[in-house]
């Protein structure tokens, strides 16, 4: 996901594991506690299933196993339940549209990814294809591996909550109509072709709204629901001699910068041009667009500032200082309410140890931008486009990845409220937040034709999405954490409350 | 070297070859005969020493080699008859101080490097330490590897002359006092310590001044003569949010740019304060102390601009224009007169395909900076961090590399003269140009206290100096180019004509 996930940046304090634990107990219908045991007993054959996911990663921007992978999804759906499986062609990687028809009244929406980020095994302690269990103190047994977390574990729960329904000869209380994608981590650049097609649009269209199954806990078991999302749109901005007709056509040495332009300092201008003195987006027209912050969502961010805390917060990031040295609600609102401009990467000429003396023909930068209601992707890359024209950058190759537009979901939605209830039946009071500051391909659900809810959903934690060592938590040892067992029934719970 | 060589920027078109096959069948003294006979028979046992260096990289920017590099470097020129071979211990690579004397009248100066640029295996057609043999269409028959023309090969042609002269039994007819180091590639951070130590600075005090050995053809076969190099400063501009006290403390999810600083973008905007919009340097005060360009240096660039080919000089560097649009002549001057500052290379954030949204907490631009007389490096440096300082840049760091004070040498010098004497009577007339634009530590031996003429020479030809594919000339397929051999002889000339 291109989310920053919840339990990154909202911390609380509630002892969801006391409830937890005492819930064991309660009467809960005879089909539920039939399910739960199913759920139980196969434990280690979910388990299973979520190692041999990860140790098959699919990687969109390396083009790594995209057949294999798909075809693993499909296996995956179909063992699961899904009477109907179907590959779907894009032009790129290959998605999936599932149905699951229980002969139930209501039928939910439901979004898998099936690609994960890349990684470099040096940078871990474990090796990220092993999916290996390790043990972390503090937290429990936890599998760790690319995907883990983001997004094959909190999947897997999900499926093994399906595998428990059928071997506990259950019926699902809802039908499933599932969209998977194997691009997520580049911007889910072709997923509207999936979403769109004429076969999954009419089933999605019949669903109250599409979710996707997530590790909602943060360390300190704290949830929070977010009621929307940022749009991204990711590019490359690349400065070369040859399109420039300036600077030398190769790397050249840098004794020639005398009398030659040079294309890395072009790149630096133009990237000096997106932004104030400081930091704010600066590009013409790119907040023309922006709808203020509605006062249900100020109102939000007063009630989550109050509950969350703001050294835990900066020390989690390392931070010293917010952005115009806010305060830590003016900060929350910037988070929630303002589009970005932000460097993801530079890269040019010599990167190597020490230096060398070489005037580079080519640099760039990799960028990210944020946007929020009513800014589109469409929109953002058009007056990135004009705003360097008019500055004399127009020969930047501007090379546009994925994104998407913002997403929006009304509080009042039942695909919210029934979140809001399981977790709450689990005695953790959800954190409402007017919008998640990173991003994920919602926007097709909550967009036009579909304009349908959607969210995130789950217990159980994990963390280090995109980064080494992600992990998602098996067996917990925090009495405030779900470990798998636990998020798979929430899984039931959701389908119940939905039903 | 951290020039570019000669034969890059100046070509012209001489017939060189003619001349050179025609004297072969002239009467030279007896004594030259007789060591030009030598050179030839020990043309084998010259080029496998050649090799044999090339396969022992000395890399100081990756600690490789070190010590084995300077052990092999002492012993190559004990065996090249130096009486007095010394390792010169100093804060970083050792350097070597080596004497010969030949009781003669006059004593020369001779620099040595025994390092070599970084290689990327993968970029090169035969390995760069495998100092294959290979035929290279129109040039004749190359040594191929990282060294071989930096400076390997012309340092071994002057190696193979000594060994000439010892083999015909003659004195050497002047003697020799030798500076080597194992730095230059990173900017020569302690070679003055090796310059200024008591016994070689008394000994070069008594020199008439110092040369590199240098294979001065470009492939057209033109000489040119420089009468100074610029001066250098390399450097890491490193923004951080540590050091910076804003933005994340660790790469973070991109999503929390909206309330957060970004080191990259503090970086870029740096970066653009160090330049005018037209890309010259724009640092404060750092032009204070150019000189302006001497009568004497305009009238050999007018000179220079009617022998050099404007469209053969453009079409090598896939050059379309030059910078200010600058016609060929002010380009030629710019390149000699002008300081510059150059990226050399941006690292920051992710760096790999596509995109990763992550906000990085450091951001990383190598530069280099050319210096004109009277620049100086420690004024420089001391410019640009006063310059980050002023403008709300102070919390950079400034990690300065190797460097170097501007050079100049009198045209009159003998030790020029000697040179232009042996080049016209190979029947090339060497054009004299007043500034190298690349740079070299010459500034030891032209500054103060030595204040010694100081340059190159050398008969001889190669290309891709720090680029892949770095060869030098063995054997001449080309009339207008010198090979191995021709080399050789040019020092053997070139010492008898400095005495």
């Amino acid at each position: 996901m291109k989310n920053l996930t919840r339990r990154d940046f909202v911390m609380g304090s509630t002892a969801l594991g006391l409830v937890l634990a005492a819930r064991e107990g309660l009467a809960v219908g005879d089909d539920r506690a039939l399910i739960y045991r199913e759920a139980e007993r196969r434990h280690d054959e979910s388990l299973q299933r979520l190692q041999d996911w990860i140790r098959t990663p699919t990687i969109a921007a390396e083009g790594r196993n995209v057949e294999e992978g798909c075809a693993q999804m499909m296996r995956l759906l179909g063992e699961a339940g899904f009477q109907k499986v179907e590959r779907m062609p894009t032009d790129g990687v290959p998605g999936v549209f599932a149905t699951l028809d229980a002969g139930a009244k209501r039928t939910i929406g439901v979004y898998f990814m099936y690609d994960v980020k890349q990684a470099n095994p040096d940078e871990w302690s474990s090796p990220p294809w092993d999916a290996k269990l390790v043990d972390m103190p503090g937290v429990g047994r936890v599998v760790m591996g690319r995907g883990a977390v983001n997004q094959k574990g909190p999947q897997s729960a999900f499926l093994a909550a399906l595998h428990a329904f059928r071997a506990a000869g259950r019926t699902l209380p809802v039908n499933l109509v599932l969209v998977a994608e194997g691009e997520e981590e580049i911007g889910s650049p072709h997923f509207a072709q999936v979403v769109r097609a004429p076969a999954p649009l009419a089933m999605l269209a019949k669903t109250e709204g599409v979710f996707m199954p997530f590790a909602s806990q943060g360390l300190d078991g704290n949830i929070t629901i977010n009621l929307g999302a940022k749009g991204i749109v990711e590019l490359e901005l690349i400065a070369s001699g040859e399109r420039w007709g300036r600077g030398p056509g190769k790397d050249v040495h840098s004794s020639l910068r005398a009398t030659l332009d040079s294309p890395a300092f072009h790149l630096v201008q133009a990237l000096n041009s997106l932004v104030t003195a400081d930091g704010d987006p600066a590009i013409d027209g790119l907040t023309d667009r922006v709808r203020p912050l509605p006062a249900a969502d100020r109102a939000l961010l007063d009630t989550a500032a109050r509950r969350l805390d703001e050294a835990t917060w900066k020390k989690s990031y390392s931070v010293q200082r917010f952005a115009h040295d806010a305060d830590f609600r003016t900060a929350l609102e910037n988070l929630v309410s303002k589009p970005t401009v932000n460097i993801e990467g530079l890269v040019g000429g010599y990167t190597g140890p020490g230096g060398m003396t070489v005037l580079p023909t080519k640099a760039t930068a990799k960028l990210d931008l944020r946007l929020v209601p009513d800014m589109t992707y469409e929109d953002t890359i058009a007056k990135i486009r004009a705003h360097l024209e008019k500055r004399g950058f127009g020969d930047l190759e501007v090379k546009v990845g994925g994104g998407y537009d913002p997403t929006t979901t009304r509080a009042d939605a039942r695909l919210v409220q029934s979140q809001a209830a399981v977790y709450r039946a689990a005695g953790v009071e959800p954190v409402l937040w007017p919008r998640l500051a990173g991003s994920w391909p919602g926007y097709l659900f909550t967009g036009a034709p579909l304009e349908l809810p959607a969210g995130h959903f789950g217990l159980g934690h994990g963390a280090r999405a995109h980064a080494p060592d992600e992990y998602y938590l098996i067996e917990s040892q925090n009495p405030k954490l779900a470990g798998f067992d636990a998020a798979v029934k929430s899984y039931v719970d959701y389908l119940y409350q939905l039903a």
